[in-house]
This record gives C-alpha cells, sequence and structure tokens, in this order.
C-alpha cells in the first residue's frame, strides 16, 4: 500500500474568508480524505509543525509526498528542501499542485524559475486529456471543466516535461501544460495545475481523480541502487 | 542557400470559389514566394504533375520539402511517398502544413492515425511560443492570433513531439499541439497546423515567419553516414 | 491478471542445429514458462499458424503482445500487420524483442529503417542500467552480463526513444541502446534487445526479470477514448 | 559572430606535472585558440580573477559560455552561479565539459547529484555518434576514440537528455550518455564528456569538432520574452 504524506501551507484556511469556508480542516484535509477512500495510506504534514511535520522518519516512510503551498514558500526552511530532495532523488515520488509551482523544491528540482503567467477572475478552465494511455489517465475523460478558477498561462518557465498528459485551456484566450511529468533521480515529479485555495476545486471528483493515479503513478520502484565515484576495477575483471 | 521544395496538392484552388479568390495562383505559390522574398532557393511540385513534381533528381536536390494537401491524399502515389521517406530519412527536412497531419508521409514517418478534432466555422486561433527559446520561435511574438479559421482540437494521435513549440488556443473551448518538432533517421520533421485553403492564413506574416524559421531548422546537417548491417571486425581491431 | 501472447516466428528452432538444442519447444515456449511462472495469463501464438494465431479475437484478448522473429519477417502477412498496429493504436502493450528490430510491425509503428550493426561472434554483452527508477528496473542490477551474445551496434536507426532504460556495452567496442520505451497511440511498446536463437540468452534470469516487467509496464490503461472528426458543437456550449 | 566565453577553473595547469605539460598556458587557451581558428569571437575568464572573470558586463556579451572545473567547484561563489544561471534562463547557451559534470552551475540547472562512476587508468573511449542527423554531428566521424582517458560510467545521476547525441565505450567495460542536450528557460545547456585535465584530449580534432558544434548550437535565439506574473485582461479583449 502506497504510504503518502500530504503536505499543506495551511495558512489562506486559517485565515478566515473564502479559504475557510472551502477548506474547512485545510486543503490537505480534504485531499487526505479522498486519497485515503481510495486506498492510500495517507498521513498529513503543514508548514507550522515542527520541521514542517517533514522529518527524516517522516520523509523516510513516505513513498510519495503531495506539495501544496502559496504564500508562504519562503517560510520553508531550506534544509527541509534539501531534505526531500535527496528523497525524492532517492525514488520517493512528489506530485507537486498548482501554486506549488514556485516552491522551492519544484523549482530546484527543475532548475528553473517555474514561473508564468496568471489571473483570477474566476474564468473556466476545460483541461484535455493529450495522453489517454497514460497512468494519470486512468479513468479520466478526454476533457472536464473547472467552472471557475485561476487562470495560469504559457510562457511556463520549466523544462520541457519528459511526458505532458495534460493541457488547459482558459475562456480569457490562454493555454496551459497541466499535467507534466520528470524523473528527478530514481524519483518521478507529476505538476498538476488545477487546485485553488478558495475554489472548491479539490471537492471535484475528476480532480480528486487524477491526483490519485499521479500519487500511483509516482510511487516508488524497487530498482538498483547505483554506486557512484572511484569504480576500482573494471567490472569485467572481477 | 538552402534548397526547398514547396509541394501542393494543388486541386481546391483549380475548383474556384474561395480557395481560388484567396490563393489565385496556388498555396504553392504564395509559400514559394514568401519564401523566396527570405533568401531561400525555391521550387514547387504539385500533385498532377508527372511524379507529383517529386522524381529522384527533384528531391536529391531539395533541402528541404514543405507538403500542404487535403482531399486527395490518397492519390499520391506509393511508391513516391516511399521515395520522400528514404530522403527525410537520408536527411532532408520536411515541413508538413495543416491539413498534411493526415498525408500519407506523415502518417507512415509517424506511424500512428495522426488523427484529431476538427469544426470549421471560422474561430479565432491563439497561438502561443511554448519554447521562446527554440530556433522556429525566431521573431516570433510569445502569442498572436489567427483571426478566423479552421480548429483542430486535441487527442492529436501523433508520437509525443521530441520538442513542443507553438500550442494553440481555439475560441470554441479546444487547445491544439501546433508546433511539432520530429526526428527521423537523419531527418528533421516540423507539424504546423495553422494554413487553410479558405482562410488567407498563408498570407500572416506571423505565419510566413514561423514557416520560413522551420525551413532554416530543419535543413540537412553534414554529419556521419552510419554504417548497417554486418560489421566484420570489432572496430578496435581494425 | 494481464493477459500476454507470446509470439514467435518458430522456424529456426524446427530447422535443427543450436537453436532446437537451445529452445527445443522454441522462444516462445520459453518467454510463456517464464510469464506464467510470474502469474501472466500466457498464451503462445507462431507464423505457421492460420493468421499467424493473431486473429481478431486473439489479439481482442491480449493486453500485452510479446514478438520474436528474424528469418521470416517478410512472411508476416500486411493485414495481420495491421491488426495488430491498430490494436496497439487502441491501448495493447507491444514488447519487442532483439531481431524483432526488423520486423514488419516494430519497422511500422517507428517509420523508420530500425537498421543497426551486428556481429555473431559470442562476444560478451554488459547490460547498464541508465534509469534505476523506471518500473522496467525493477529488481534489476545496476549491471550485468550476457556472457556470449550476438552484437548490435549504433547507429540504431529508430526515433530517439521517450525513455532510454539500459544501455549496452560489447566486447569488441560498440554501444547500444537497448531497452527503449515508445508511446504510440494509447498504447505502449518496449524494445530489448538482448535475446538470439543460438544463445540461452532467455534462460538467463535477468532477461527474464526484464521482460517480465516490460509486460507489467506496457499493460493498457483504463484511459479515455478519443473522439475524432468533425466536432459539430463547440463543447462549452453542449 | 558568435561571442564565447571560455571558462576555466586554471589551478591545476598552474600546479605543475602533467597537466602543465599538456596544457602550459591552461586548458581554456586551448580551447580558446581552436575556437578562434573556427571563426568565434572568443575571450577567457578564470576562476581567480575578480567575480572569476564572469562580470555582469561580461556575461552580457556573452553568447556561449563554456566550463571547465575539476578541483575547485566549492569555490565558486554562488551569486556568480546565479548570475550565469539566470543568463542561461535569458538566452545563453552553456556547454559544460567533462569534470564541470560536478560544477556548481550545472548540478543547478539540473537539479540532481550529476554523479557517476569514474576510474583513471588511461584507457581508450570510443565515442559512437548516436544521432548523426544532429548540427552537433556536423562533420563528426561515426565513431572516434579517444586512446587514453579517464572512464565515466553510468549511472549518470542527470535528467533524461531532450537528445542524446554520443554514447561512449570504455575499454574496462562501461557506457555513458556522453553528448547531452538540455533546454533550460531559453537557453541551451550541451554536456559533453571527454576532456581531462592531463591526457591532450582538447588537442584532438574530432573533440575540438564537436565543442565548436556544440557552441554553434548553443547560441541564443531571437524569440520573444514571456511577460510573466499578474495578465490583468484576457488577451483577447485587449
Amino acid at each position: 500500500m502506497t504510504a503518502v504524506t500530504v503536505w499543506n501551507e495551511y495558512r489562506h484556511e486559517r485565515e478566515g474568508g473564502r479559504a475557510a469556508e472551502v477548506y474547512p480542516d485545510g486543503i490537505h484535509a480534504t485531499i487526505a480524505e479522498f486519497l485515503d477512500e481510495r486506498g492510500f495510506d495517507v498521513r498529513t504534514a503543514t508548514l507550522d509543525e515542527p520541521e514542517h511535520g517533514l522529518t527524516e522518519e517522516v520523509l523516510e516512510g513516505t513513498d510519495v509526498l503531495t506539495w501544496w503551498g502559496h504564500e508562504a514558500h519562503d517560510e520553508v526552511r531550506d534544509e527541509v528542501v534539501e531534505r526531500v530532495r535527496e528523497r525524492v532523488l532517492d525514488g520517493m515520488g512528489l506530485v507537486v499542485l498548482h501554486s506549488g509551482h514556485f516552491s522551492k523544491i519544484f523549482r530546484r528540482l527543475m532548475g528553473t524559475t517555474c514561473d508564468l503567467k496568471w489571473r483570477d477572475e474566476g474564468e473556466t478552465e476545460r483541461v484535455w486529456t493529450v495522453e489517454p494511455g497514460h497512468p494519470i489517465a486512468d479513468g479520466v475523460a478526454e476533457s472536464f471543466e473547472v467552472p471557475e478558477t485561476e487562470m495560469y498561462g504559457e510562457r511556463f518557465d520549466v523544462p520541457a516535461p519528459e511526458t505532458l498528459v495534460f493541457a488547459s485551456w482558459f475562456e480569457g484566450g490562454e493555454v496551459f501544460r497541466s499535467g507534466c511529468c520528470y524523473r528527478r533521480g530514481a524519483g518521478r515529479v507529476f505538476y498538476f495545475r488545477p487546485g485553488h485555495e478558495t475554489y472548491p476545486v479539490y471537492h471535484q471528483p475528476e480532480i480528486q481523480q487524477v491526483v490519485a493515479n499521479a500519487v500511483s503513478w509516482a510511487g516508488p520502484v524497487d530498482g538498483p541502487t547505483p554506486s557512484f565515484g572511484r569504480s576500482a576495477d573494471p567490472p569485467e575483471r572481477e
């Protein structure tokens, strides 16, 4: 059973307003609930816990980490970012959600600015499945709408995804590479655009299906641990 | 100087109607003209010429071939398709335009159906530059509109492009991978979506810029000619 | 449970000599046996059966097809090749083994010659795992040897693999991209180099592990079936 | 004319011994000389110059930067690394040579450890051209030898290259992805394995050809400068 840690900044929802209404127990609670219902072994962690809830022990027991952050990316401590990065390179999956594009961990793994265009006017997004044969498209429709959401538009300054699974259309005239697969070290990374703190995107079944698929896909593989550094003898003489 | 052969089916434009008005001398004449103005060494070839104008000699002297076809894909003879394919594998560039997605040569090089969605109601297309650092984006804006055009929508059944340079937004709600780079053998292939027989798309400066860039990019390289088959002696003992 | 059809040309082994000794019941029997032991639902099919054993019904019930052929590629009927291709585009996995690089089905899906260098002098091959985090590397060592085998060397004239999982070193001085992943339509294709009719390669546990992993990886996904062709109404107005 | 800055750590060569004999004026002098002979506009910069010779002004005037470092990667100041990274994302090309795989700038752009195996026993390397149609293979043979060199072996812990142009074979039994293309932001990055401080690798004509090709390929393109951040109005209403 895949062990998932759902990480959330958990600030907007405690500040009251629309975020508190849509996600009264935090975005992480909503995500954890739908993953739990689908049979994953789920725990949560948030920014204001000690070590942001991401101790060595927690990460060691995590197969896939999901990441949501927005207004407090800079408060995530560098040593925790590095710890997460090392676990990803070692094989842990990472699913980065929406405004997590600007998280330290995603930018660190991509090497680029991860910048984009945005406009928050409640426009309709239509998500298109570009690769219907990919595991993350399992049970997903050819296209589906997010009725009201923030727009993200190209240029999305990331390395070209190894596989592009979804692309989004926005009412106002933009497109976006919405579902992007990467491999870093032995770990797999999936960026999924939809999601926001004040729109009920994570309550939408299609979105839940994609996030669950991404978690399944990103789980670690029992492949070889490469040896690095000085290789004393040519292998054929061993 | 890059030697370009502009191939056109050249049927719609001779049937009168809107196509004859927009492209009175054929789409190939329009394309040839703007390539000639940009300094390429251009000739044209059309379906109803002997061997479709694509003799061994013509292909031998062609660095990059551009392809426009629509209603008569099936009339292109298989031996000519194979001849073009061999030249591409040997290093000739191929720029496939709009409805050329269903040409025998493109389908043969891709291995897939190359099918897509379409709707011809004169909708607006907005082309977004996804890879601003790619040579085919040279001198192109971040986004530009084709005011009235036929819609092509995903799923576009092609192998994932090695580089995706442009993506399109359509008024009616679809997105499309509009500028797709491939390598087949020693040759480079670029598929570019915009273009149609009854809309003046090839008269639009932005489109002309992209097609010219693609021709420059797709030109052959003086790389090694691989040897294939039985390799009698281990190379280090030669 | 993944339903696998193991296809084999099955000519060398019936001609006597070394192939008959190494694979007395055919290469397909050996492959079917180790896949069966690993829990797959396996059947076999061979060239000289009616319709090469690949009827509509058989293919309809096949999740993943493995392919071994060598001296009789040309005897595979074009309509069967097209039938297999359509099933791959529809989602069936295809695992192409060794000399299958020159099969009609692989060349048709790749669009290129699929040519390479070869030398059959019983050299040692060392297979290196280039992507240790890929599912096809599950349980595989960082590198392993095939003690005596035929050499295949670059240039391998295929489109660049979407993921390169293994690369081989040969005693005589060549390298080869030995484990290549592709997506065609909704189907996944894996090419795996090792294997031969007169060397006991398919009796080797490491090879069996990779083939089994590839079969698991290539299985179909329950993704959306795209609609193609005329899309009458803009989707958001439906 | 492409403006190239050849950067070198320039420590080994000043410590005497073999490095001083092979590259008496520094590796940068050798590289600068062969690039100058091929018509590039070349300057050099080294670690011990103020700001490592990489001031804002120098970088602003640089189209392509080549990078050689080995024993003093840690002495490169972080603000200079960040300055180089920003220029790459802005469009400057970067050609990373041999032990530069462990430079701060390459690791920062890749997001991974960039670790590998090595053994320095003067083994023969055979470089194979995997993509003969790529511009970096222009004028290069199908394969060529580096007679005596340090071995680098897989697993090379980098993101999968967008294009793999060369792969190396080593006498002792290893393989390596030797010529790797990446795009980061608007800039292009090429990693080329051959080269060492005590072997005369950069005096070898084949190596010089590849480095010169890489510099040509990596040069900036006059593409659009994307706008990022808040996009106030839907573009089609502007």
